[in-house]
């Protein structure tokens, strides 16, 4: 069914709302700008870290473009038509430029709200004003991820009618992919310069965090504004982009062109909501930031899904025979397609809510599992990194079993019908991310404020209760930074499930052009998506190991770059005994060059990994081995990203119990425990397990971008396997040469770290 | 095709070789008793830890018993035909009782081996009669297990003929249930008591491991025979049980009742070979021990292999279409059958020898990654955790990696026949458990020598020269450890890949017998394997979940149980000033009483959640969801028991690298670092990691037999949804009861631990 008249004025209303959303963005964005900025000093602090994120960002940017090149290039080695390879590549750009433009703005305009939002502390009204810039810097990075997801995905949609799927995935692939490198990139710098910084600053010098002698602290802050600034605010867009692209390639295999329209409408709502949360979100009196944060939150999933069941009641009919696509086998459907998909919606935003909770309960500091954490410093480090790890292996399970929950209710919803669950698996999506505008803005709040304390103690311009405002700014934004990677890798699974469905068309469809039989049992295993197949069993345990090697490579990267780090700053500190007096300034760009050489090295072995394993799978085994790989890394990714980052959320705060005075306070052993313990969970909470989330994306997309591909040459008379085994070992080779990269890169920071060591023994 | 009555000949000839093995055990225990037992002091610590480990041993047998009589009841309930039910359960207590028995068996030897394998380092000879003693202990011990493994399978085959499978389930279940139990048990006994002893006494009393003014020490010598005797030996048994059931189940389903000889051939030559290697390692002059252990394993690989495929160039016919079971669909194979059977078993020895490389290489002292965790203790105790993790990751990956490749090699020679192919995964598991014999022999040389290590410290009766002994053999059982856990999980994942088609045949004959329809499509997505039906993939995300959450549970109840003895261990140096001294004995008997009490009461949460969640997932969600949850499980469980064994074996050599004088030697702040890496590494290697095998049997076994159940309740006119879904919640309940009474205990510790630190601070 086409694309009617009506839909098309729909369409077009929902890329103009789209388009409002940037404006908004803009105006919010004028607003940030229109604060004070602060001393002199402050400011001179604050423009080294602009200089050192918009120096690592402009490299990476460098790196990514020929990357980009490249698999733009390879996609056209794709079968299929040649206008739509040209949409799917040109989109691709899109899509990637888009994540590159978020991350950007994000970075750019959080390394000039710190400043301000460090200048309004120590104002009058300084709590509430502080809080204001710092969530309205977040509102426009929000405004600004549904403003192009909006336009991106509805222009695709006019643009290419019933051909769209195809463009769609190469959108949600290019954002996707760049997201994912600035997650790892970012992760890294931003984990090895803190790490570092600690591991000589806090730990063996005993200087404060954020001490102006310590040579790593520009790097420390300029980390903030890269990972979980510019990664994040590119993570959070491509869980956007991705879950759109996701439900228009679902509701057209569902109902046709115009089963695209009811996924654009919702996410449409989610704009209003988001600038509606942004309106509505300011602190009132004393109250905290989390609780005007949390009421943003809980209004704004409310009004979203009110409004979204009011469009389903308008705008669908009232039996599944009268929608349009009613020639999908869903004519027999008994129940009501304006309560089912407000139900689907409902099911999403409240999965938002329960994950809110659960993350709050597993890592807020007054919670009985992170108090369990703080306890365990009694006995010493090793306890508390245990305790740590048990409690970030449970919080996965529930967050899991949540999200699994979900997945079948949607499915009971669905009457057993698969194509009609998909659907609905990625509309929960949809209504899931009607929050995104206020979590986006929750996010952001986070290093923002970190910064403006850093800026604050580096510059010691700040009044004490300006200093005190700051740090309460700071512990909400660790809460909120947790409950968004939450949210963010639920988006994955919703996201990874309902694309499975997208694979499968594609694996039909190619089979369809298919001449001759499929060729022997042997090729016929090679299709199957049965979970009994050992074949397909392999595929499962190679995607879970793929996402423990991906997790595997992104700590060591961290551990590996802050290595270096502490011998740098070790030597800074020995070369020039007059930088801890206070008389010599340290060579702080020294420190930031460091971190983005290393930490662009380093990106490109995780990266390697996501893109090519999925074709080393697929067309070394299958499509089937391939789903089963897919499934893999879905299990295995939601839980690891979620131990990964509730392991590291509840150290963080299990910390903060201690510094507030529990079991001896700062510089106890207690103490020494818990920044250990916090120590261990930087990599795993702001490198390894955020990265999870657009990896899961990646290799979806990659697998159903081959799909069609692999059976080309795997079945019927065509079929090549001498071809299909070359591409899985040369993929096979690129990926772990890359691995083996990394491994000489150890090796050659374990011969320094053993000079340095026998240098101090003569020295 | 019915048993022949060569077929009977041979098999009953199996069992005499299963008897043979048996006495060939009583004949080794008799070499070992007849060691020289030590002087009066040595003998007087012996007799302490073994009525520590007597005592645990019994009050575990005494809980199991309750807990494997409500099972034996629970099975009855199944449905099926009385005979077989009334043969099942009885094999039920058999393989439980086995399993028991061989873990009694291990410790109550190696609690005397110990002391005699001490009284020999001061004697001439010392090294290869130590290592004698050492490794004929571990004989008695294989040759046990082989003995009761092929008593037991060809004793059920006798008498059960056809019927055999339903039988042998019960067997395997048994065995497994019961070693899960001891595996956690003994588990959170021995790193219980290790952890706390090492927190207090090295950590904060600074004196040496085995001091006996430490009062755990008794205790941390229980633990090492009570987890890593009596619970490996049980693991292994369960191990070579369930392989053998899953092997004999595949050949009655690909080929009849002939079928089921062949694997028992193949086992059968396994308990030859065992003889052969207890008989043949003995170390030559000054040769490692590592070095004879190696060349044993080595030749006894290769006799295997040679002497597996005699038997299948004997027994096997030419061509499958000569086969007795040629009605399988197999008559158009091209293959030899004598050459697949061999190349079968090839690939399982090749398995074996490339994971004891494998591990070798990730966790040896000599080799780059461990010397890289060692260069991080630089860095301080959190870079240690990290790149251990690291490690971990990596190596899970390529352990993963390799037994993936084992399996789509059987797949190849299978031809794409999926009956034939998990048939002979099965073989190839049997092929690789010809080397049990010398597995067991090398995992108990481990425990044996750290224990003899103790007493020698502890009684201050031994040379410096019998010390060094010591020392090197216990460092030898170091590194045979972490090789008998690979091993162990590579059978659990062949086992379970292969039970995967004992269950499939489960649900297909169940089927079979419904009257009526499916009964609509949300039953008919029940019983779909199809990895693409997300409410497959929800059974695979719970499957991993449930991996995560035993992990972590495990993990946890080792943390909370060492934090009870630091607090006790605290408290006895302060109350008696004595022991510091020397002049008081410690009260060695409570921390004991202690550890007995903690792990009886932790392991009963694990082992609740193993047998209840496939109820849960297959009762509330149906077959093809549970097929999904055993395939997560077998996923993530291969990585996760990996990545925890190797990160604390590679935790626990850079400790010893540090220990032999690397980045500043004992006591400099790196050895700190590395103590505090080791610590964490304890419940990772003997607690949650090796746990995980039996866990994925156990969960696979469960599964084969609830299928039938699962089936009659949910499918045709005979459907109970309410029974189904009642079934479902009350196990939901149980499993999450179990883990609701094991957060009160932590918080009861919790609360001990506060209340020590504030009257410390009033004191």
């Amino acid at each position: 069914m086409q694309l009617g008249a009506t839909s098309i004025t729909i369409v077009t209303a929902i890329a103009v709302i789209g388009l409002a959303a940037l404006v908004v963005a803009a105006v919010l964005r004028r607003q940030v700008l229109a604060a004070g900025e602060g001393t002199a000093s402050m400011q001179e602090i604050a423009r080294a870290v602009q200089e050192g994120a918009s120096a690592f960002l402009s490299r990476q940017f460098r790196t990514l473009a020929v990357f980009a090149a490249v698999v733009c290039a390879l996609l056209f080695l794709l079968p299929g038509d040649s206008g739509i390879k040209i949409g799917r590549s040109v989109f691709f750009l899109v899509g990637a430029g888009f994540s590159a433009a978020i991350g950007f703005l994000g970075m750019w305009l959080a390394t000039r709200a710190n400043l301000r939002v460090a200048a309004a502390a120590s104002g009058p009204e300084g709590r509430a004003e502080g809080a204001r810039i710092a969530f309205r810097t977040g509102g426009v990075v929000g405004m600004a991820v549904v403003g192009l997801g909006l336009v991106g995905a509805s222009l695709v949609v006019l643009l290419y009618r019933g051909e769209a799927p195809a463009v769609l995935e190469g959108f949600g692939f290019g954002a996707a992919l760049l997201a994912m490198f600035m997650r790892v990139g970012g992760g890294i710098f931003t984990k090895a310069a803190d790490v570092g910084a600690d591991l000589v600053g806090k730990v063996e010098q005993g200087i404060p965090e954020d001490d102006p002698r310590n040579p790593a602290t520009i790097a420390d802050n300029v980390g903030d504004n890269v990972g979980d600034c510019a990664g994040m605010a590119a993570d959070l867009f491509e869980s956007y982009a991705v879950m759109l692209v996701a439900a228009l390639i679902l509701g057209r295999a569902a109902f046709g062109e115009e089963g695209m329209v009811f996924p654009l409408i919702v996410t449409a709502v989610g704009a209003l909501v988001a600038a509606l949360g942004v309106a509505i979100t300011r602190v009132r009196g004393a109250e905290s930031g989390l609780a005007a944060i949390n009421r943003g939150f809980y209004v704004s999933a409310l009004v979203g899904v009110l409004l979204a069941s009011a469009a389903a009641y308008v705008y669908l009919p009232g039996t599944f025979a009268e929608l349009p696509g009613g020639t999908t086998g869903l004519e027999g459907h008994a129940g009501d397609p304006r309560l089912v998909a407000s139900l689907a919606v409902l099911i999403g935003v409240v999965l938002a809510g329960v994950i809110l909770w659960v993350t709050g309960y597993f890592t807020g500091t007054t919670s009985k599992p992170t108090l369990h954490v703080a306890r365990t410093t009694l006995t010493g480090p090793a306890t508390v990194v245990l305790s740590g790890i048990g409690v970030g292996f449970e919080s996965a399970v529930y967050t899991t079993g949540i999200i699994a929950a979900a997945i079948c209710g949607v499915f009971l919803l669905a009457g057993g019908s698969v194509p009609l669950a998909l659907f609905l698996i990625a509309l929960a999506g949809c209504g899931l991310l009607t929050t995104v505008g206020v979590i986006v803005a929750m996010d952001t709040f986070g290093p923002v404020s970190d910064n403006a304390q850093g800026i604050a103690e580096m510059s010691g311009d700040v009044t004490p209760e300006g200093a005190q405002i700051l740090t309460d700014l700071d512990a909400v934004g660790n809460t909120t930074k947790a409950v968004t990677k939450g949210i963010a890798i639920a988006t994955a699974v919703l996201a990874a499930t309902a694309l499975f469905g997208s694979y499968a068309d594609a694996v039909r469809t190619a089979l369809e052009d298919i001449s001759g039989g499929l060729g022997g049992d042997l090729v016929e295993a090679m299709m199957s998506y049965d979970i009994i197949n050992p074949i397909t069993l392999v595929g499962v345990i190679l995607g879970g190991a793929t996402v423990f090697l991906f997790s595997g490579l992104a700590i060591d990267a961290v551990t590996r770059a802050a290595g270096a780090i502490v011998f740098e700053v070790r030597r800074q500190f020995r070369d020039n005994p007059g930088i801890m007096t206070g008389e010599v300034r340290p060579e702080y760009a020294r420190v930031v060059d460091m971190c983005t050489r290393d930490s662009l090295r380093e990106l490109a072995t995780p990266g390697l990994l996501a893109a090519f394993a999925p074709i080393a799978v697929g067309f070394g085994l299958g499509v089937g081995p391939l789903a089963g790989f897919l499934a893999g890394t879905i299990a295995t990714g939601v839980l690891m990203a979620v131990f990964l980052s509730n392991s590291g959320g509840t150290w963080d705060n299990a910390k903060k119990i201690i510094e507030d005075g529990s079991y001896g306070g700062k510089g106890s052993p207690a103490h020494a425990a818990a920044v250990i313990g916090d120590t261990v969970g930087d990599p795993f909470k702001d490198t390894a397990g955020p990265a999870i989330n657009p990896l899961i994306k990646v290799m979806n997309l990659v697998s159903v971008l081959i799909a069609p591909a692999i059976v080309a040459v795997s079945v019927g008379e065509d079929a090549n396997h001498t071809l299909r085994l070359t591409i899985a070992l040369v993929a096979t080779a690129i990926a772990f040469g890359a691995v083996i990269a990394s491994r000489l890169r150890a090796a050659k920071v374990d011969r320094e770290g053993r000079l340095e060591h026998e240098a101090q023994l003569v020295g």
